[in-house]
């Protein structure tokens, strides 16, 4: 499940330099088997805990196992929503740094994915924890590129569609981050007993700014002549 | 869980008529208050599965609890963001029309999660089902919005930040849909021990159509003049 969703922000990430739909439909196709994957896993799961009768140890181990697939399935989930955006907006010149920010965005992600998973296969906590600090550099590209996209919606409003599809782009890459640094936290969890008490890289840090943005409330505040109020 | 999760989305219809802050507050203490009983339902799960030892059936019935739990958190984090993100808008005049649409879709989307709660308490699987099948409103209102908000960027990009709230909103209420609609698929599965295979209103019907908007692509086709290329 881990490849394949790591396989999947490959596509997102191809996605954004080829305009070839069938990038969308792998994406797809892969995320129906991420899913079937989990759904296996749950009963495979149920299964041994039934059988094998795990002390209390054991069955946290379980519960996270299941807890990761959850995460990896919303991962591939976001990654193939955004595979599809993605391909809408190709070949747009003008968006040529944009598009390079978003591949950078998305480039991190897909390292930090590939980070926790090792952290995941060789039980290393300090690796699992460099993921979960390292969730704010995606907070704060994702940030950049929201203030980015608002200047060109402003400018450039016929093309507000794109601009859109960028947004909700750069809000999946922001999303997948987090499921690692959720992964992060799992692997804490079962390694150490403990959930992760250190000052924790807030998940809606971008959203709660995103909401009264200092720049635009000033724009908002002004008496726009357009809207019929 | 769930009394708080309907709860939340109280608050966030509330956000849409009154300016509160102190609505933002008690969203965001009740989200946690959420994530903490999530928590120790989890770990009373684990210890009744290590202390009881129980059957396969009923440990299928325990992780659809811990599944149906994991979703009622998603639904409190996203009518958490709903809150601030509407108290971000409110008292705008001229938006009262897109604010009632909003206001109806979340309203809708309350009353989902109510009746997918009363199904789960009465095992009533014919009510999930019915819940299952009618997100599709909450999709199609998802639509209307978005296409609304779409005029209302091109009309008026200085406000841009108040639509994009309010587009990151209903996005946020239509996900809360899914998340009903999960929860369900978990009533279903755990009554009938199979998963829903009559036809399933899709889950990205909208971000779909929002890719490629028909009337907004030919938007995007047009050279636009402002977006240096």
């Amino acid at each position: 499940m881990g490849s394949l969703a790591e396989q999947e922000l490959g596509w997102a990430i191809d996605a954004l330099v080829r305009h070839d739909a069938d990038l969308g439909e792998q994406a797809a196709a892969s995320y129906m088997t991420i899913k079937r994957l989990g759904r296996e896993l749950q009963d495979e799961v149920t299964v041994m805990i039934a059988n094998r009768r795990p002390n209390a140890d054991d069955l946290r181990q379980l519960m996270t196992v299941l807890k990761i697939a959850g995460d990896l399935e919303r991962i591939a989930d976001l990654g193939r929503g955004f595979v599809w955006r993605a391909l809408a907006v190709v070949d747009q010149d003008h968006l040529k740094s944009l598009m390079t920010s978003l591949r950078f965005m998305i480039e991190t992600a897909q390292a930090q994915l590939k980070d926790v998973l090792d952290g995941l296969a060789r039980h290393d906590v300090e690796k699992a924890l460099a993921v979960w600090r390292k969730d704010q550099d995606i907070d704060a590209m994702h940030n950049s590129i929201f203030r980015e996209l608002f200047t060109y919606m402003m400018e450039d409003p016929r093309n507000i569609g794109i601009y859109i599809n960028l947004l909700l782009a750069a809000k999946s890459v922001e999303r997948i981050g987090d499921h690692a640094t959720n992964i992060a936290e799992q692997i804490y969890f079962a390694e150490r007993g403990v959930p992760v008490t250190t000052d924790r890289p807030k998940r809606d840090d971008t959203s709660s700014i995103l909401v009264l943005p200092p720049n635009l409330s000033s724009f908002a505040a002004e008496p726009a002549g357009a809207a019929g109020s």
